[in-house]
Parts: C-alpha cells; structure tokens; sequence
C-alpha cells in the first residue's frame, strides 16, 4: 500500500505546538446518531457492534463528517469497549440502558484468568478498519486511533455495564484494592498493545479516553487511573521511539489534575469544558497541547451564538500554538448537523485573523 | 412552643469555626432508602411527594436516622423541586425515571407568567414540617433546612425533569440569556422567602444546594450560578441580622469556584470528594468551615475500610476548627445501614483525637 503524503496537517503541527495558519478542529463523536447518513449504515449493519465490526462500514461512518465538513482529522469509528468484548466479557447493547457484559468480571479469581487480546488476532476488525480509513483518507488528513483507560474499561468490566453509581468497581477497589490493581495491569497492557497494533495499521494519532477518571478521589485517581495512563505513554514512546504518533489522553472531570496528566509525557490533553483554557494553559505551561473545549450543548444554540462561543474559546486560547479545537464532550444524538457545520465553520475562519496576527 | 436549648452545638460551633470536642457529622440523604424504616413509612404515605406533604411522616422519617446513629443534625425531609410545584408546574415522580414536570417553562411568555410562592400560603406543609421536627427534636440536636439553587431548580423547570444533556436549560441560557436571568431572578427571591419561611418556622441552617453547576462552563457558572448564590446568602444575612442561621453553599462537581464561593458571604461550603479537603482548605483560607467529603461509594467497602477512609478525611482536614464531616454526594439506596453506622462511629471516635491534641 502507497503511503500518500498528508495533505492536511494541522493537527501534528497543533500536536508538535507548531505554528499552524488555522487551528485544526475535530469533534468527538463527529460520526454519530446525529448524522442521518450515520443512522442509515447503522440500520444497514443492524446493531451497533456488527457495524463496528465491518470494516466496509466503519470506514464508511468514519468518513460521513469529513464528507460534510472541512475537518482537519479523521477518528477510528469503534467502541471504547472492544477489548473487554476480545477478553470474552461478551458484549452487548441494549437499547436505552447502554452497553453491558454478559460475563461481568469481579472477583480475584475471574481477574486471573484475564488474558491480553492480541490486535491481529482478537481484534483483528479493528485493525483491518484502520487500513482500510487510512487508505480510503488517502491523506487528506490524519486519522486518530484510540482506546479507553484501563481505569474507564475496567468500571464497565466489574459494573458489567454503564453505571450511576460505580458500586461494585468502587467496592473492589476501596476492598481489594490488590485485585484492582491486577485488572489494571492486563488492561495497562492491552491497551498499549492496541493502540501499537492501530498505529502499525495506521492511525497517525493515538488518544486514550479515560470517560470515568472524574469519580474518583485525587489519592485513587492518581494510584488507579493516572499511573496507568502515564504507563501506556511511556511504553508507547519507549516501544515506538521515532516512529510514536503523538499521544492525548482526555480524563474527563478531572482538571483538578492537568499538572500531573501534562508530567506523564503525552504530547496532548483533552479539556473537557468546566475549564477555560486560559486557565488550563496557566496550569500545564507549553509542555502539552490543549485539544477542547467548546461546551456541547452551544450546538443547541443558534449559528451565531456557536459562532461568538467559538470565537470565546480560542480567544481564551490565543496566538499560542498548541490548540486543537475540539468539544469538551461528544456531540449528541439530537444535534443538527447545520450548526455542526456553523461551530466547524467558525473555528477555520475566526481562528485564521488569530494566527495571522 | 417553648424553645429548648440546644443539647449538641457542635454542628453550630464548626460552622462558626470554633473549637469542638468532635467533629460534627451527618450524611446527605440520611433519611432516604437505605432504611428498612424510610422504606415501610414511604409505602405507608404512598408516593414519594405524599410523604413530603403529610407533616407527621416527613417529620417521621426526619428523625428515623438520629434513632440509629449518634448524628449531630437531622435535616428536613423534603424536596428539592417543592418551589416549582408551588410554581404550578405540577410535580411528579416516575419509578425508575425520576422527577418530572407536568408543564414544563421553556418560553419568554411562560417564564414571565411565574411568581413567587409565599412559604406559608403556598409551601405550608414544608414549614408544618420543620416546625413538628424542631419540636419533636426538643433540642436534641439542630435541624437544618433547605432548598435548591436557582440554577438547579431552573435546570428541572426547563427540561421538564431530571436530564441527561441539559439541551433546553442550556440552549435557553445561549439563545435567550434574558429570559434565563428573568427565571432565575424569580427562583432567587423565591429561595431566599423559602429559606427565611423555614428560619421562621425553626430551621437553624440553612443548606442550598446546587446540584447541577458542575456543568457549567467557568463563565457561565458565575453568571447563572454563583450571582444568585451570593444574592441568597447576602440577603438572608441583610434581611435576618444577628438571627440569620448559617448558611452552607454546595455547588456539586464545581471545585474550581471554590475560592469565588468563599467569597459569597456563606459560612460553610460543602465539597465533593474529587477534591481532597487539604487543598480545598488551602484554597479557601480561613474564611469559611467545609463540609464534605468523603466518597459515598466508600459505604460499599468493608466496615474497617470506611474506618480508614474516614480517618484520611478527618487528618486531610486536620486539627483546625471549621469541618463538618459528610459525604460528598448523598447516601445510595444500596447502602449497607450497618456500614452507615461504622463510618458515623469512625468520625466520632478518630475526630476525638484530633480534637484532643
């Protein structure tokens, strides 16, 4: 396979903090229910997991939002729990209460016998769907591979599904907290190898979400979620070297520790946006970029106020480089695409008077 | 109705941060679910806003967790969405689906139809409640009262209920900030009479709680939050005088404002466990007494867990006068009532010591 060279980069030099003539935009969740060409594939695939799993049409979803808007990236259409389900938790959705496990994992005993899913071979879906989007992209813009935290996956593996409360995985670790730490360790590594093997088939950028760091305490944040993310940081850049695609890692709820998410050697950070970013760039200096960090819930507003929210939050920024615009959360299912296209429009055309100055 | 003195002041003296012989505890939703007891009154009232409405049974399950636990408050039982019920919105309660409103405020027109209940013409049966609970309590220990903020309390007017995304409130707040401010202008008069209507009738604390700030964005927290926050507790203080009860702010998920909070006026700010009370007390100087912030879910460990768990947040505060042991989010239905009163225990008895030095 020809590697074509990358047409649009903004977002590696945004990543590298690298001068950029607009600041590069993309949006998490930007393939998603709120696309009705979206909703058409899904119904073609049937369910959720069967569309993730067809490498035509994960690839044909992820590419859906570049079609209508002009992104600077491309991200991976999947699950944050694929490696779980390669584990043989058994995954499921239902509709309304979310994603759930079949074989919930929760005792010492069911932690032992957690094995690491091999990309190729466990996930091999996955990986196909990477080299199919980044050849399909044929380097129009990046494409960003991406993982759940050990920390976020494992909530979902003991919870055996989405949860309010987090009782059983909060129960583990404040009682065992030994077996916690095991499921994190298989986690730790499983998500290294993943991404390794998205990286291999492709992805130019690799982000860990860690959607549940919020719940927890500083003192349990940083013992069950922040060292393993610093892990899976180290060991890509050690195990990549040159060749490592920068990393983001987002923890959602969780600015009280942006100093020591910007000391674990990622190359960016996800702000969620109860934040402002002037704040948030005070606090980790230029040692990371800044990806956010737009309220979601502006796209429920009318065009020009996105357009005003927008101007707000890379004025919040400035001429720094260092900023890939983003939401703070995911786009919703009940967003129109037209003030999608408004917040995208916004972001190239008021961010360009500001590189310019 | 004579008035007894009061037997327990240590809730009193560390609002004032004065010196105590232990630090003072109760947990919110002390009253609630996790009771065999709550559970045999609330089917014994019918639904859940009946019981809230029959003064003898509020006042009831009020008191069923002083019975128990040697806690050094009882808080009224009642609801947070009792205003808007006054309001006309009609209230209900669905199994499994929460609060929701009959009639929902979304327009400019229907906003500026709202007025200000009167606390014992329109809200009587919460203020026949607090005045049974004073009695019946004869000086036990205090009773505090409460309501919600005018931001919370507008989050469910507008959405028509408890909400995932907050896309109305959220839309209205970017789309039409006037009628927002109108709302909240009329829920901030409306708080501050239901508050001095409760004072009047025997509360001596008063609680606001807000609930839904932590997701607001930083400038639009200290709009559509923190103004009417400061606007409550600055005319309470102004309308009450030397009689004014001390009043304790907790705006959940919103550490960041915790510097801006202390400098309202409240006495005392409650805290959610993502925050450890060390640098929270940092933050906030010796202005004000915290309240929090032990991780609710730390109930579902083992008893001599929550011990340990209760002894970090007792030291993490430390020996300075100013802290009221809770938890940083209410009691969960699934709570264990024993590991409820291993961790009551745990404070007094590791506090002491403290105490003591």
């Amino acid at each position: 396979m020809p590697v074509l060279p990358l047409q649009n980069d903004r977002l590696l030099r945004a990543l590298r903090r690298q001068p950029v003539d607009r600041t590069p935009v993309w949006l998490m969740r930007q393939a998603g229910r709120y696309l009705p060409e979206y909703r058409a594939t899904r119904q073609k695939a049937g369910d959720f997991m069967a569309l993730c799993r067809n490498r035509e049409l994960a690839c044909e979803v992820t590419l859906q939002p570049l079609a209508r808007y002009p992104l600077d990236a491309a991200i991976l259409f999947s699950d944050i729990l694929t490696i779980p389900d390669a584990m043989g938790l058994g995954l499921g959705f239902a509709e309304g209460r979310g994603p759930f496990f079949d074989h919930p994992v929760r005792t010492a005993a069911e932690i032992r016998k957690l094995g690491v899913p091999d990309p190729e071979d466990d996930l091999g879906y996955v990986m196909e769907a990477v080299r199919l989007i980044r050849s399909e992209l044929g380097g129009k813009v990046p494409l960003i591979g991406f993982s759940g935290s050990p920390w976020t996956l494992a909530t979902y593996m003991v919870e055996g599904g989405s949860s309010g409360d987090f009782r059983h995985v909060k129960g583990l670790m404040f009682d065992d907290p030994e077996s916690l730490s095991r499921l994190l360790d298989v986690l730790c590594t499983s998500v290294t190898e993943y991404l390794k093997g998205q990286c291999a088939a492709g992805a130019q950028v690799l982000m860990v979400f860690d959607t549940w760091g919020g719940v927890l305490d500083p003192i349990n944040f940083k013992r069950f979620s922040l060292a393993y993310l610093e892990r899976i940081v180290q060991t890509l850049k050690r195990d990549l070297g040159d060749a490592s695609p920068p990393v983001v890692l987002f923890s959602k709820g969780a600015h009280l520790h942006l100093e020591s998410m910007a000391r674990t050697g990622a190359d960016a950070l996800g702000v969620d946006w109860t934040i402002g970013l002037d704040e948030a760039r005070e606090r980790v200096g230029n040692h990371v970029a800044l990806q956010g960090n737009l309220d979601p819930t502006v796209l429920y507003a009318s065009p020009p106020v996105i357009r005003d929210q927008v101007g707000r939050v890379l004025n919040e920024f400035g001429a720094n480089p260092g900023h890939i615009f983003n939401l703070g959360h995911g786009l919703q299912p009940h967003m129109d695409p037209e003030h999608v296209g408004a917040c995208v429009a916004a972001v190239h055309e008021l961010s360009a008077a500001i590189h310019a100055r």
